[in-house]
């Protein structure tokens, strides 16, 4: 491998600069997407094209010095995969067309064999490994089992998640059985994808903070930390780190390095400082731009990608990133011009440092 | 007087029992509320018309023993008042029709005067108090600065919050003109409900989760802490209370204790134990049931207040509350149940407490 800051940095070993990428770096702000999106005619066929999927993955490391890939994916394919329908609308986001709501609606459903019911995504993770020929590592994803529940449940994105959250009161073993069957679901899925070529794999939590704190250690952390425990650590003679981030999740980050992952994910609410202290150095941090910097002039984009290094401070352990993805509307050359600030002034957090 | 439990918990001096109320207790899950909305015509015409205003107000009362009343109004009827347009769309949200984005558009505005261009509120605050007859107190409110600047400049409800955040980026004096109006705005509305009658008062800072740390303190809690410095502290011979509650506010907790608050809302993500540490017993705290769990059936509707209740535990300084505003679709029989669980289940902290 050409580079290997991320997979380094990712398990605290020392590297020279800061690494580098961003959630959502494949996506609608780069024209180069949405000329291939126009192409492939729907968001569903660009996830289930590998050719496609491989196409978009590639863009942002083509334009810009970045230090890894993201499998371009959604988290919503495995549902798909459960035969519940899955639709994209403009605007409207993801429709799932059969919700789940009942312990019947549970029962029904059985673990989807990654090779053959996403193969899809096996096949763009392979094509992807070949076509970047190891300049950088490939990142591959799954959404978390109360995120991916929740789309499955409401039917959709939700504000409220009323429908799901009344299961849980109500009904806490039916979203049990759902989070049981999602956990067995993605660990297979996330393995195929480290069998197909993944370098290191990340959990996406995007709604574990709409819940308080015993339900996301009973309703997210635990499924998660399952994940972990199940995941095939080493392929081709080298560790693969794994990511946890639950967004809104600040005050939780102590307890999800507690479940052996690799590294976490770190939003724009909390202070790298502070996050770093309440890990103390267990596991790696990613993170922790404000997505809507990138809307700022070039010049204060550097000012605070300097504050965010200054914020984790001197050591190895960081990657860094926004703390969500990126917008639609950002302009292509702030992207550019956020990547050469953490190049320029990321190395000096590294001399010396102990590791 | 007859029912000073919520004064007297607020200042953290003995209760016989936990004080409960609830953030938009006035509201669409009532069918009398609906009614009177229905003859209004208009969600705009209920806040601006004092008897209609008042009727809302009292209806929870009259329904429920809850231990406050709220004025019934909205955080928007200062841009209203500023001249900048609003309406109300079905299942929308509030639309601002000249929405504020430059340095040239804040300095147009000035600070109303609310005993003429929000002599409504004051009204309504004027007849609340003569219909409650003393039964309970009654709580004015306004939004902090940040989270009513969020629609004035955004132009309605936002979900990136980009607009204001490139403002706050690139031109941060012009959003702090914006915040220096709008906190001497708040200031004088609120000094205005409190000769109008209001016995507390309470800043919803609905949005101030959005920002990053150092972002919170400079464009939200300092204009906080200005109007709460710049309060009327004392009327009628007694104190009158101020709470602030910054939603997704949980790592902020001690913080916002500095500005000399008397109580803070806290939201559902954050154990009412952690947040009592957080405080050191400086402020009171109100919270902070689950919105959601009023879904969920009465058994279990109890079990989560009881959680509530003893997550707090033992001594004075807590007032039960929901963590965020009451969802449309609650049974009201449900509220019932929870209001019950609170008087039945919280004398048992109160007894021997000392203070």
């Amino acid at each position: 491998m050409k580079n290997d800051l991320l997979l380094r940095a990712l398990l605290r070993q020392p590297v020279e600069r800061t690494p580098v990428w961003m959630m959502r770096q494949a996506g609608r702000y780069l024209p180069e997407y949405r000329a291939t999106r126009a192409r492939a005619g729907s968001f569903l066929k660009l996830c289930t094209t590998p050719e496609l999927a491989c196409e978009v993955t590639l863009q942002p490391i083509e334009r810009y010095p970045l230090d890894a890939a993201i499998l371009f994916s959604d988290i919503l394919v495995i549902p798909y995969a459960l035969g519940l329908g899955l639709t994209f609308e403009t605007g409207e986001g993801p429709r799932i067309e059969r919700p789940v709501r009942s312990k019947q609606d549970v029962e029904r459903l059985g673990v989807p064999d990654p090779e053959t019911e996403l193969r899809y995504v096996m096949d763009a993770v392979r094509l992807i490994r070949r076509e970047l020929q190891g300049r950088v590592p490939l990142i591959g994803f799954a959404g978390s089992p109360w995120t991916v529940a929740t789309y499955m449940v409401e039917g959709g994105s939700s504000r409220e998640f009323s429908i799901i959250k009344r299961m849980m009161y109500d009904e806490p073993q039916t979203l049990h059985a759902l989070l049981d069957l999602l956990t067995k679901s993605t660990c297979a899925y996330l393995n195929a994808q480290i069998a197909a070529g993944a370098q290191a794999v990340m959990l996406f939590d995007t709604w574990g903070g709409v819940l308080t704190p015993a339900q996301y250690r009973t309703f997210s952390l635990d499924y998660m930390a399952r994940i972990v425990s199940g995941l095939t650590r080493e392929h081709e003679g080298r560790r693969v780190p794994v990511i946890l981030f639950t967004k809104g999740g600040g005050a939780w980050l102590a307890a999800m390095a507690d479940t052996g992952c690799d590294a976490l994910g770190v939003d724009w609410t909390t202070d790298l400082r502070d996050a770093r202290a309440a890990v103390a150095d267990r596991v790696a941090l990613q993170g922790n731009l404000d997505p809507n910097c990138l809307y700022a002039k070039p010049t204060r984009i550097r000012e605070e990608v300097a504050r965010v290094l200054a914020s984790y401070g001197h050591g190895h352990g960081h990657v860094f990133n926004l703390g969500h993805g990126i917008h639609p509307g950002v302009p292509p050359e702030h992207v550019a011009a956020m990547i050469a600030a953490v190049h320029e002034l990321s190395p000096q957090y590294h001399r010396d440092a102990a590791g």
